[in-house]
């Protein structure tokens, strides 16, 4: 008798459930398997659900941020053995093309974003992780699972982010968006020590908690103020100097290049699901450097070292924190952005 | 009586003429009068003859690219004097401000584009230049006119744009549109001794002269090449390290983002004359930076020496040389492109 | 009759005086004049009066780090009027010249260390300032004195340190040195957030200090503990990623290569008495990077907003504040490390 | 009967000799053997002779710079196969350590400079080649063995330091030493074109080969002018901007911070047999930055493309190319700079 596990399956455009699966099985030697301790819904999974994502598969177990321990690990696994409690990285890639030996593992010509999107990821009791020895960070003794949970994906995305921005003590910066990815870029960007940190979102209740956190010096509730009148009277009228995008609309795009001083950096870190329009025309002479993209699975190592001596703590987005055996409320909940979820966190199953 | 000259006066949306006007005096201290020598007609001044360049004004002396001889000079310049011949930076900029201390002097809170466009230019017989210990440049004796002519302008645009695009040996290079700019542009390039640098047109006769002139390893005809497939079939499949977009049209702007390989660097140089639109959801994980902007007046004394020491050579696109006098053919010729032209030069107005 | 002020002047090799000198007064018109409000001793008065400075002049008043008020304006100063509250730059530069346009205001071809050294400085009641425009800093409202009093000067140098040092969260560093501007140097490496900062010292009182501060996560006293061995200990045999020499002896200059990994930067920003021994054949293949120097003044806007928001606060140096009266006596506790003596800070003249 | 070669061999302090030697073989999988066609005497095989390579064993085959066809390959090697034509990289390293992930393959902790040193070298008729898959680059089929020679070593190595100079169009470079580093060095100078070349030697062969091979603007014999007066004079008094020392005296040390500018970067490329005197308290204040280090393996792929397509081309560095059998006359020559020797290059054993 085969032996079957639950998991979060995408079962096609506007479709999710918790359903029976057999158990993974290593398939390369340089496979592990991860017993699943912590996971986690993030707006990509909803992306899925949507139907906005094309390289999503039907009939995938979603999820691709998550802990673990190692239950099994293929011949050809060098850096990992059995035991090791591990976070995973969203993107999969093989450390040996053109693209990953400069760096850019993120497209891999392996690789890219698979678990959870194109092979079984991580919303289950146990997951198979390919090329593991790229695929792994080894979680500390001293860091816990709830602490090491968004090192793959949304801290590896804000920490990207706050990297390639070229950030300087002194620097005004504005961050669209205090989402979960919106307060990751903000703990990412706190390590360089900008002077001023204008955060701006439409809910008053993430707008508080980045105030309370320490990640915001002034807050902006774009429902209520005219943020780019407020950005230029908190600039002396010139905008600030980088700008992160992670809110991921037609309107704070504009609101970005907008805010932004001449010469400024604004980094385009939000997922988007249409295309935005982009009057070079009207900013000709502002000289503005757009960077695109995403998480940076190079890092999670170094990230592994920020949240253990306590330079990054993700704490405080753990909002929800239930059982697999939930798990279709959590898709509700965080859906629908009902109370006053953040994040919405998954223990193992329990029977 | 008072004494006039000749001068291309801006008339309103459609109309340029040939016309006396009075001749120009100091009018600040930190002011010098500039008896042209060599000036020419820019696609800048068709934008503006189009109604495209909101800032022009009516009734303003055309042309922003120029040299002369300095034949006044107020009580506050200091760096140059009575009989020096220099060149004329499109820019006017102050110096002291907020932008200018971090070198964007484009973003002078004091000036920007003005010459030829706000206050008068140097179609003429002569110009008023302000602010001139900036504006200008000494060209050494061992320069022509000819030579120096493009130095504020159109080669210092294209100076600008190799200088930002972090060029390396052994870069394979994408240069969409071979005009004045693009040509400007290459000149740049060559300079950090890029791999492979591949030119891309619809004018034979441009990518002709920009292979003749040692610009171009590879050319390719956007008319009768898939320019996307192209590329990648140069580059292994990845498509090119850094794309310069000197075109300017909806078309060139997403073809500059297809044939650019993942985590390459866009320089848009051109100015376009309507919003463009840009898929970021399409290019996600591409993790593209886009670096927008132009003319940079920081870099004109360095870009002398460049010419000077022959690293960069404009005379090639020296294709029409004709007095004053003869200027509105000109505007027509190169309005239509007719005659294989790539810069019309002006002399002095012949009596 | 001749107003006079009290002063601390120099009288030549080994000798400094508290004596009555004439008030200074404007002599260009780019000068201010600046009633002292508080100063302080700095180890560079030492190298003077030891005969170590062969640029510093016999009979001039010393003193180069200090704040006050202006009491008079030239009237060719722009950017300060009278009763402004300002700290004083240790160099002077006319903001202009070839090194002063590219931002190596030190080495200003009609500037340098001047205050205090060559022209008389602030440890008196009143002080010329020349080429005041780029000389000074204004103090914002909710600014000390004491808060500002180091911004010119050694705080300066801390901050020139960290920038240059390319320092990258993750990285660790070891600092020799926890002397004023040692810790001045890990105030500055803080707002970088490097995961592990060592510091060296061999003074117990002043590593406490360093700890107590949180800018130490590691203390190691040189008398006692095997240096290199131990920071291989904390760095997995490898060295650390950035070093910071503060202490200026060729003891230290050693150390700082050997304690260095392979590749890393070494940043030597203390004043030597004489010349060190480098053995390249020794650390051939290191690939190490030395950078030299010392004093930005380029910084001391941006240094007053993170002295202004909280983010460097150098309250903790100032161990001792006394009146001008009593000069002498700080110059011999400060001389002789007495006391616990890390900052001696003057008060004006009592009468 | 074992089959035997012929090879050169470090027999201990000051003796070098042609001798029989056994054919090498695979050792460990990921080793290749190579059959040498081309291979050159360098200063660093003098260096060993000398017995200045602390590192290098006895009995062992010299020679680090060599090209060659791969006659056998281990199961392990991926990227090369038989009949394969390579150049060999002067360093061994795996790949995979933390040196290596970050780049800094010189350190690599289970390599270094190995082949000719420590393990035999290819100053042979056959070479076993360990890590092969790092250590070797592929030779296209249009460029000449001649013309790959110098790619893993004193190419290498000029390639490094132009690149870690930070060069920019417009500056003035000083290059002391036109020997075959020097002169590699320089190439890969020209690639940034920066506006002024002065190169410093003894040998007026050396000169007036670096000035007909466009290497040169500029050629000081250090026998007779007076070098810091001269470059001073070619920079208005400023100094250079980029400097190399690749002569590895304690004259041309001092030299290359002399002739700097404030705030210059100096690279350090040569190798010193002893350590050099470096007096900081007179250089304070200039604040210059020292490069030191040496080959770099990462970019050996990135040079052949330049050797390819002709903007690198040492052809005229090979002025003696000779028989295995007439080795220990090249030696002869080549240490005693006789006969305008620049490069003498080996070709295989005659029998």
């Amino acid at each position: 008798m085969e032996k079957t596990m639950k998991a979060v399956v995408y079962k096609g455009k506007g479709e999710v459930a918790l359903e029976d699966r057999p158990m993974p099985m290593l398939e390369q030697d340089t496979d592990v398997i991860v017993k699943v301790t912590l996971s986690s819904i993030c707006s990509s999974d909803l992306h899925i659900k949507h139907g906005a994502v094309p390289r999503a598969k039907e009939d995938t177990v979603l999820g691709h941020e998550f802990v673990g321990v190692i239950t099994e690990a293929g011949a050809g696994v060098r850096k990992f053995k059995v035991g090791d409690r591990v976070s995973v990285n969203v993107e999969s890639f093989c450390g040996e093309c053109y693209f990953c030996k400069r760096g850019y593992v993120n497209n891999c010509i392996h690789g890219g974003w698979e678990l959870g999107c194109r092979i079984d990821g991580g919303q289950a009791e146990f997951a198979r992780i390919p090329m593991a020895d790229q695929a792994l960070t080894l979680i500390p003794e001293d860091v816990t699972d709830e602490a090491a949970l968004f090192n793959g994906d949304i801290l590896a995305t804000g920490y990207w982010a706050a990297q390639v921005a070229d950030l300087k003590p002194a620097d005004t910066v504005v961050v669209l968006g205090a989402g979960p990815t919106g307060m990751c870029t903000l703990m990412s960007i706190r390590l360089y020590s900008p002077a001023k940190v204008i955060v701006v979102d439409v809910s008053e209740e993430r707008l508080k908690l980045a105030k309370e956190q320490g990640l915001a010096d002034v807050t902006l509730n774009a429902n209520t103020a005219d943020i780019e009148a407020e950005v230029l009277k908190l600039t002396e009228g010139r905008g600030a100097d980088r700008v992160f995008e992670v809110a991921g609309t037609m309107g704070t795009f504009e609101m970005a290049w907008k805010v932004a001083r001449p010469n400024a950096i604004v980094v385009v870190v939000a997922l988007y699901e249409e295309a935005v329009s982009i009057p070079l025309h009207q900013m000709y002479g502002k000289n503005l450097t757009f960077v695109t993209g995403g998480v940076d699975a190079n890092s999670c190592e170094e990230i592994m070292t920020m949240v253990q001596n306590g330079k990054i703590d993700t704490g405080c987005l753990i909002t929800h924190k239930r059982p697999l055996n939930d798990v279709m409320e959590g898709y509700h909940v965080f859906e629908n952005r009902l109370d006053g979820v953040i994040k919405w966190v998954i223990t193992p199953y329990e029977r």
